[in-house]
């Protein structure tokens, strides 16, 4: 068992390491919260209206808070954190935006997608306005080697988009295919996050490398959980519904982990509920029993536990502040967070 | 009547004043070719094929022409023109995308619509990486400024579209509404395409200014009569269909005129075909006669006309090249062209 996994087992939360790094992180997230909602003023009120909803409905800041965080622990003390953290933050909206009209989403954080507020079509122009405004933003940081980061990540996270849509009902995908999905649609923000924030801050060369991959395999442990939970989670009255992955015939790693180990009478039921899309009312709780009988969400998290593992090793070369803390017991805690 | 429309009269067509335009630009148009092929280049399939199909299907590259042209014209010998050109093209190409999903469009230059052969999903995705390409792009030439000015117009865009949407169906949409919304939607990036061709080159302050006015001015009479012609053009094998804007509800300048001097029974008309969107199939032809009786085309043509003057004035104080007299025969032909 990963040493991420095991020392997860105390007793701190995610919940709680959030609430911790949010803490040391309030003020610059105070600054930044203002800085996203100049950016998303327009005299076209339905861009603030969406966008306010969009960004405002209980999100984590978790990437923002990992480019602030990775700023503050090399002694960072100007103000372009701030303006990375809310192009992060924006980025990560307006591709949440257009994910919701891809998917067809119908709830978020619990609360009403924007498509079903507004329609696909606000959402889809709007998530443009978010994009190109958190251009704008970055540009006006006037750093050439942090606009190259961030705007490479953005074309690796629409690629990983497409891929994954391309991969969708596929059940030919292998996990080499997923591991690059996730790398794309996820890891690579994270990434982008703590480099930015090594970079303002003037980080040595290693220590930099050093926080890019720790945001990078966070990212991956990250998305590895968050696909677990969609077939194993609560479905309470917050947070995502449980088995929309399923719904929409994504080709996640417990998927993937299942069709490689199934007998003929499974292959079958993957073959329908997944490649030719018919389902029914019980199949998700039979896919999720077949999950159980291969341990596949184990599995999923345990390769989650290793990316953990990895990415806390990273924190070993960089300065040991309580920021540095902050991200260890982050890490350790998602893996055993609830959807 | 506007000295542009006098001039236009000439025997030159557009589509002789664009081959024009195209042969001064030849060399470096193929190697902006070159550089959107090696941007669009990815392992994922689907992202070389639909955005081939996009940029290769017969479109007029008018706007990458522009920049081109411009910094030409100011003796410009270096190589960082062609990488603005790509990315004002590529832009402009998302922005296509996305836009035939909001619009549902069918058809686009004589052929399919990228939505209708892939589907919306993946119009909206792709979308999104030409888009962040398009970006990078710009970040590789290392200009602030122009960064700047790209990032900003691109901002400006997306919140044109946001307003065209939210003023879709309105019947109160004043004629000051709809410049606006067309000084964003198209006239931001053709005054983009030529300011960033103009400072790529170390044009003078003044100068550089008159060729962001140029391309402001063009692009406000280039989209005057794109709305003249989408109640006036002929629906031929080539080009897209006429009626599309009526059919969306779109409130552009032909209509608005036409409210203005409604009678009753016409006021009847627009507020059940335009704002309850209740059409007919003779519905169209209704709305063509009604703009006749009130000269509602002529009137749009002839602001363009007034606009195409202003742009031309500009032209007076840049070098007088080949490529401004090229220019400047583009925007007198542009009022007379057909769909």
């Amino acid at each position: 068992m990963s040493l991420a996994l095991v020392t997860s087992s105390e007793k701190t939360t995610f919940a709680q390491a959030v609430a911790s790094l949010r803490a040391l992180t309030r003020d610059d997230l105070g600054r930044m919260d203002q800085e996203i909602m100049m950016r998303m003023d327009s005299p076209v009120a339905m861009i603030p209206d969406l966008a306010g909803h969009l960004i405002n409905a209980g999100g984590k800041r978790l990437r923002p808070m990992l480019t602030l965080s990775a700023a503050r622990l090399f002694g960072y003390r100007g103000g372009h954190h701030i303006l990375m953290a809310a192009a992060v933050e924006l980025i990560h909206g307006a591709t949440l935006l257009h994910d919701d009209v891809v998917d067809a989403s119908r709830l978020r954080r619990g609360t009403k997608t924007a498509n079903v507020i507004w329609g696909n079509k606000e959402s889809v122009l709007v998530g443009d306005y978010i994009f190109s405004r958190a251009f704008e933003l970055m540009v006006s940081a006037e750093n050439l080697r942090v606009l190259k980061i961030l705007s490479h990540a953005s074309s690796v996270i629409a690629e990983g988009e497409v891929l994954q849509l391309a991969t969708q009902k596929n059940l030919q995908t292998t996990r080499e295919m997923y591991i690059d999905v996730i790398n794309a649609k996820t890891a690579a923000l994270f990434a982008a996050a703590t480099h930015t924030g090594a970079i303002i801050a003037s980080a040595p060369q290693r220590e930099e490398v050093a926080m890019e991959a720790f945001g990078r395999d966070f990212g991956i442990a990250y998305q590895l959980v968050d696909d677990a939970l969609d077939y194993t989670g609560f479905e309470g009255k917050l947070g995502k519904t449980v088995g929309d992955d399923f719904r929409e015939g994504k080709m996640t790693l417990p998927v993937i982990l299942s069709v490689a180990s199934a007998d003929a009478e499974e292959r079958q039921f993957w073959q329908r509920t997944i490649a030719d899309g018919q389902q029914a009312d019980e199949d998700f709780a039979v896919a999720c029993e077949i999950m159980v009988r291969h341990d596949a969400v184990g599995k999923t998290l345990a390769l989650a536990g290793q990316y953990a593992d990895k990415a806390i090793a990273n924190l070993s070369s960089v300065p040991a502040t309580e920021d540095t803390e902050a991200l260890r017991t982050l890490v350790q805690t998602s893996l055993s967070r609830a959807n």
